[in-house]
């Protein structure tokens, strides 16, 4: 069990669930990860339906806050990791955020998103897709549920007093995670294009100043 | 069950859909439920993208119990109603189980669930298909996670001493609910179908002593 | 060839056949189940394409009785056990009632079915969800073909005088099948819970007659 | 041929779809084809739930030949229309081949197909695409069972004596059907490109003689 | 690399693609397809995602006619050999035309095609299927586009003076193809279903002079 | 910005989609876009099927660059309008790139793309989700094919000196389009969550500096 966790924590890490709300149907009851198959399919080979126990359908401790916390947003992301979710096309996330802290704009490019508060407050919201850019956002508080669109760029920011926590859902089981600045800055972008895509046309001044906040030389 | 009619009544009347993680892609950014709409597709027409507002996909009163109490069963169902999830593959419930309350054995046609128990205890389980007939259980506690395969049958009960809560989220838009004793003995099915089901032969006898608690004459 | 047949059997013994009718699309021209395979995926995965007989399409035998026959509900079910319709989408079975017999409330949690009656006559209904509830039911003779929405409770009941012979199709290659009765009953639920889903409170009483019909001590 | 067309007009004008294995998931109980709609969708548009009955999921007269003779095939098709099954992913034909007759190569664009032998017996065979163009065929007799791909060439020849009666299941609610012959002679495809493809250059006189066949002048 | 090219090439040789716009979602950032594997799915296994490279996303010499060319026909189909695409819902294909070149009558069992000519024109159209049957048709010029709908038989002619170039793409990562009149008179049909599909009841000699072009003896 | 804006509203106005690789299927031929309907479903209505022509599946012009140029980034973007792909699951766009020029980078939230180059040279590539990240690229010159796996980031920089043309094929009718740095700089983000986006706590210097770029106030 421990492997499975590092396995997926490996791949999750901050923030990213498993699951997908637009996954292939399921051809049999279940088909729980066997994640110490080599074989390679799309999602994840089956265990031996035989050998499938409650546990493989089970996670415990998303009444705590878990997982890492993130080093430059402060926030921390806890997985939910069930083996059993695979092909069921779901996946879902704990997420807290200290007072000041941010979830900054990122997406799941396979997956729609809920997320229920369930303490504190934030400020939430997504950007609809071009040429719309519409913002759609709300303060959200304890109780109080926002849905995302598959693959829309959205954030949360708790700029209250109290620790905020989330619970999100996601619609498949490897939903996948782009978080737009690191991707920018902190990634492997060519410093001109760089320039370019900031409108800085051939001035790279810019690009180091917010790469060096990245960690980037 | 009046009470619980009510609730999906309510659910149904405001256009929200109740989610299910195989659902058919979205074309779209999102189609929010058109609920003033006479057109009657699979799944529900769209309102004027330009009318779209944040409160479309904003849900409140997940911290509380709502919707009404089930008179027979003592749990409570709070669905969570948020027009903009139609096409996006997923809804949710909340659950309030008081000590000694049971959400009876049930299953969802169209959907794979997924649920977090926010407070309490309670315990939780599914039964694979014919002819696995294995029973998957655990007693579930704060902060634990249960996942259930498409259309397996599921229940719980809270043995403990504590109301439970918990929070459901389910793979479809509409995942559909199916109360295995309520269909067979509160529903239209034949006596004489219902004695041969039970094994009973033509003896109504037993038929009619558990129709009479489900309230049929 | 035997061995196959014995894993289906194994499978989907009475009546459960193979198939759904949304089932992801495929993406060859056939990918006939290897069933020596130790390799576990959603769904089977193929024997070579080179290898591939015309009697990995095929099967006899849908124009007698087959199968094994239930004890309790005298009805037979004879699976159409076909390799190659693995990523097609569909599964078969032939179904046999004598008079008097049922096939009592089941579903199937991954497929739609239509059955249409060989010989004979049978009242055949299924049942909508919570909280509509209605049973859409009729007296099926020779020639006439009925519809299952996907994942909805159904039943068959010979209440002639003449055998009936059924030929269903299921819109999956591997629909599942539950029993209502048997799922409640002759499985693993315990006896309280039970006690509780049939509005009984904390006497087990019934719940024990029942039980003792379904073979459980 | 006419009478084809006319048999499909009928289906079409009753609003059943035929059927399709690969359709997209439904999101409520039913969607019943609403052949009074003028809305057009992918698929067909519901009737008000409340307004759907027994009858909607029930098609009577498999038992017998039906539909229209085709005039150069003797074979006649019965489309078993169904309004209940939009949205269902299956649709069924009754086909019956005199002895000598032939439904000749054709394919459904949006379906894999199984059939079944109620009666006689007939030559039945599908060809994998190109460039594997393999051919899979078998005698069939009453009670055997032949699969189709999803989209692959198949046709059934009754070279036997006695009528032959098959019941043909598709994994779409609409497969569509193309047949080749028909598609090459009988339709709007220019003279010149018909010899080309016939591997005759600019020689159009082969097409001229088979295209006489097919009622064209 | 050559192993795949060959593979793929024995696969798809003239003219078929990879690809199929309607294949079941990718369940992670991409499962390139692992040649080497024994493993046989629907689709392609995957190779190790650290040993990926962009090599794996790559394909060059679309700016040149490639693959072989028709014997009988005249074009050339140079398909896109792209092991990335696994899992992704398309395929590419260039195809070349000679004047007086036809790519004949033909279908794709799994995907929907577009074409965009890249250089001279040609003749392009498809047919509805039965029974409308209508030719939608168009000559084609650089930089013309034309749809087909998903499994529909298409064809094109290049009736100009220049050669034409084309580039298709289809909904699929392996489309596949089935000729017309490759199949009826190429492949394995016997003689006689040949002559009654061609409305010539039991007279051959059609059947034998077509076959004769065709390489039959 | 505002031409790009003018292309899409252009585009969306026609009712042409744009195309996505895992679209539902198809349900009949054709559903082509009906642009005048006030119906508004999941895709969009259709046209009454007699009332299509050729000139539905039909748009001319990819062989010249069109739609408007980017004022800030100097490529121009022609999407393919076909109302007949609809349903079919694909989209096209032809792409323009100066040298110097860039496409920033942005994703597809319902689409993988594939793109080949018909003129020039452009550095190419896309980047992994969290937490590989990994960067996937290479310099596409005539003829050169890349795929970009369903929602990933990428881009491309005509670093050379020839005018670049590229032909993009997207696996949805309507992929959608987020540019990244608009979206984080152009759009309705606040100052401060973007402040500490950029890991600039609460000093909102570089973001003002970056905003007036993108005409930011």
């Amino acid at each position: 069990m421990a492997a499975v966790l590092l396995l997926v924590v490996a791949l999750v890490a901050l923030g990213s669930g498993r699951g997908d709300a637009f996954d292939p149907n399921p051809l049999q009851d279940f088909c729980v990860a066997d994640t110490s198959s080599k074989v390679r399919v799309n999602g994840v080979s089956c265990k031996d339906p035989a050998a499938v126990v409650p546990g493989d359908f089970f996670f415990a401790g998303v009444d705590k806050p878990g997982g890492t916390v993130s080093k430059h947003y402060a926030f921390s992301a806890l997985p939910v990791q069930i083996p059993g979710l695979n092909t069921l096309g779901q996946s879902h996330v704990r997420v807290d955020v200290p007072p000041g802290g941010v979830f900054p704009p990122h997406y799941h490019p396979r997956a729609s998103e809920t997320a229920v508060v369930l303490e504190g407050s934030v400020y939430f919201g997504f950007l609809a897709s071009y040429p719309d850019n519409r913002l759609f956002d709300k303060v959200l508080r304890k109780g109080d549920v926002f849905a995302v669109p598959q693959g829309l760029v959205h954030f949360l920011y708790n700029n209250g007093t109290e620790p905020a926590v989330l619970y999100a859902t996601l619609s498949s089981q490897n939903p996948g995670l782009v978080l737009l600045a690191d991707t920018l800055f902190a990634g492997a972008l060519p410093d001109d294009l760089l320039a370019k895509t900031l409108r800085s046309g051939n001035d790279n001044h810019i690009v180091e100043i917010i790469r060096r906040k990245f960690g980037r030389p």
